[in-house]
């Protein structure tokens, strides 16, 4: 099945609005809320943060993606992350709610909530219902104003995050084909090592699918994309994935098991490995891609095990930073992910655009040309390979580098 | 039973001697290798590094410490760590070993080794062989002579780390009792997150004790001193701990379950957590040491798992650099540590040498005054301390803040 990647992002598929609007919630002169529609109820599916201390929102989305299992809109603030706020969090949630329901006219129960910024102060009610109120008026399906949804719901991030695409699936009336369209924004930069991260991730379509097989296929993909990129450890209390699909493309219905559903997936893991990839090149002061890819491994979790340790390890990121080919510490963060292999027998690259150098093989690092590796390691996008020799299990893991101003931006991130 | 901390380090117990030199491993002008020797053979014990990716050192010395069982003198490089060498490296040691045991006139299997430094390359042999022919004319059991051998092993080390104790045991002969001395040196700064971590560090003591004791008594402190700390997250391929009990002080030889063995343990204790401290303190570019406490767990190992997910957090490091009571990041961390505990119930404390602010309770982020926690995160030593409120068991760690120091010394490592 092709997936065609097309321009836009939430608003790319049918039925679905954007909105955004500069609510003051604490930052100047940028927008700072932002809000989606479906023109139906939608199927909803989603993942959140495992961290123990959860957000109100990340409360609020899970009950109703468990047992509503249907949505119409989404209301995002960017500045405050409403968690650790106790049960006053929980009656935000729900004064929201109740609020946006009243105003678009759709039931309370279908509104999910997302909220990204500093742990700890409270949201201002009013600011919110008042940015509620504007982004009503704006609500539109153009292409444009899915960017600008993507804009405001960014923190630290440098630059938006939206992918779209399109694949085509048998039509509802046994009449051919008809095109799917299926699109997402997301947001993080800092505390981003999702399992589920303050990573924020909204992916729009117009299939027609039920929320059991979205919430199958969204867990399917989640492994390998969302949760295999790290900027620096730490999973945020926010970190939230919602699916949205409201069935507006006139599919027959994707079925458990069929080519229609793994064509779906496809394209779900097509959208959500471009916006992980995105976040984790926009890491907070980043100024390079770190890919890390691990083959030859015994299993697949191992795989993923392996080269998450390496793109965690501050002390590989800070060697990306500096341009050193110092390949002893990808060995090291390998051999302490806590999966075993045999050290002799694997082989670690360092893989540019144009050239391939060996780091490591037989037991040993390997000599290599200073000025070659200083050349691959210029790139904007760094990779690593390495074979374990084990068997057949590949994973692949995204991060960045460690840099000065990561250090700047959260030595003083309140202020 | 009281310890007293006294002078010294590794040449504080009786019939240890220590030597250093300028041996050109990889520093100019300074002294990079030391060793040390006893005037008759030590019971040993230690632990090394979890790593897969073990250093050709550590392969050798643990052979010794369950195989042999006994060792005379230790020889150590800094700038070069033997790790990723291969069968070279082993050959390397063997020849180092050999050479040191002919020179000295003792065994080659009591000959423990110990490196860090760069992975990857070889030691240059010449200059391994003509250092120890070097230290061999300038071993003494002066005071100085330790606290120069703790020099010599220091890499990207601010600031050279040393620790002695004394305690009285029953003596040998009945009558009363001796005084027993126990000293020991480390070294570590970067790639520090012991489980076992480039931490070295070796504990001489004159005590008579059998190595299977002595091995116990080092696996009980070790839990809740060196895999305390944390700098970067990061466990290296050459940590090792290791313990020579020679039994000059003419003790009666301390007996399992023993008064004895319980003030010894105690004394390996203090030596232990005062070398892992001053790592921690002295972590790659640190201008804080963090410590964080944890109580009111229900098992010691959560205890250990909270306490150690705080101060590896990038965020929280970051933030105490800063001088930011972004206090919702060491929640964040408590709550990603992988232990289960209820947000709705625990209490966060910043703790000064004179002030204690409430930072989470019931809940929710207080409200704190922003001086005060200005002036308690001014200090030099930070403290927090959470208490989980659903058992008795409690742990602390200790790490570092994350400075623009340790990205400048970790992006060009190798030059």
């Amino acid at each position: 099945m092709k997936i065609d990647i097309i321009p836009g992002g939430v608003t790319a598929a049918a039925g679905f609005k954007a909105a955004c609007c500069a609510a003051g919630i604490k930052y100047r002169g940028r927008t700072d809320m932002a809000m989606l529609l479906s023109d139906r109820s939608c199927a909803v599916a989603g993942t959140f943060t495992s961290n123990v201390v959860k957000a109100a929102p990340v409360v609020w989305d899970r009950q109703i993606v468990q047992n509503v299992r249907a949505a119409r809109a989404v209301v995002i603030n960017a500045g405050i992350a409403n968690a650790a706020t106790g049960e006053t969090g929980m009656a935000m949630c729900r004064q929201t709610a109740d609020f946006t329901a009243k105003a678009l006219g759709i039931p309370a129960d279908q509104v999910l909530l997302g909220s990204t910024g500093v742990i700890g102060p409270n949201l201002p009610l009013d600011r919110i219902t008042a940015g509620v109120t504007m982004m009503k008026q704006t609500l539109s399906n153009n292409l444009e104003a899915g960017t600008a949804a993507s804009r405001a719901i960014m923190t630290t991030d440098t630059v938006n995050k939206e992918c779209a695409v399109a694949f085509e699936l048998p039509a509802a009336n046994g009449q051919g084909t008809v095109k799917v369209r299926m699109g997402g924004m997301s947001k993080g930069s800092g505390m981003i090592h999702p399992n589920m991260c303050t990573m924020l991730a909204y992916i729009t379509t117009d299939c027609a699918i039920d929320s059991a097989l979205l919430q199958q296929a969204v867990s399917d993909v989640v492994a390998d994309t969302f949760n295999m990129i790290s900027v620096d450890g730490d999973t945020s209390t926010n970190d939230t994935l919602l699916v949205l699909a409201n069935g507006a493309a006139d599919n027959e219905p994707v079925a458990a098991g069929s080519a229609a559903f793994a064509a779906f997936r496809e394209a779900l893991f097509t959208v959500c490995r471009t916006l992980a990839i995105l976040m984790a090149g926009d890491g907070e002061g980043a100024t390079h891609l770190m890919e890390m890819k691990v083959t030859g491994a015994d299993t697949k979790e191992h795989a993923r095990t392996l080269a998450r340790s390496v793109v965690g390890s501050s002390l590989v990121k800070a060697m990306i930073y500096g341009k050193d080919a110092n390949c002893g510490r990808i060995l090291c963060a390998l051999g302490y992910a806590g999966v075993d292999f045999d050290p002799a027998v694997i082989e670690l690259y360092l893989v540019g655009k144009d050239d391939t150098l060996c780091f490591y093989r037989n037991g040993c690092v390997q000599a290599f040309d200073e000025d070659r590796a200083l050349a691959i390691l210029s790139e904007k996008e760094i990779r690593f390979c390495c074979d374990m020799k084990m068997g057949s299990a590949e994973a692949t893991a995204w991060g960045c580098d460690l840099t000065y101003d990561y250090v700047k931006i959260n030595g003083d991130y309140r202020s």
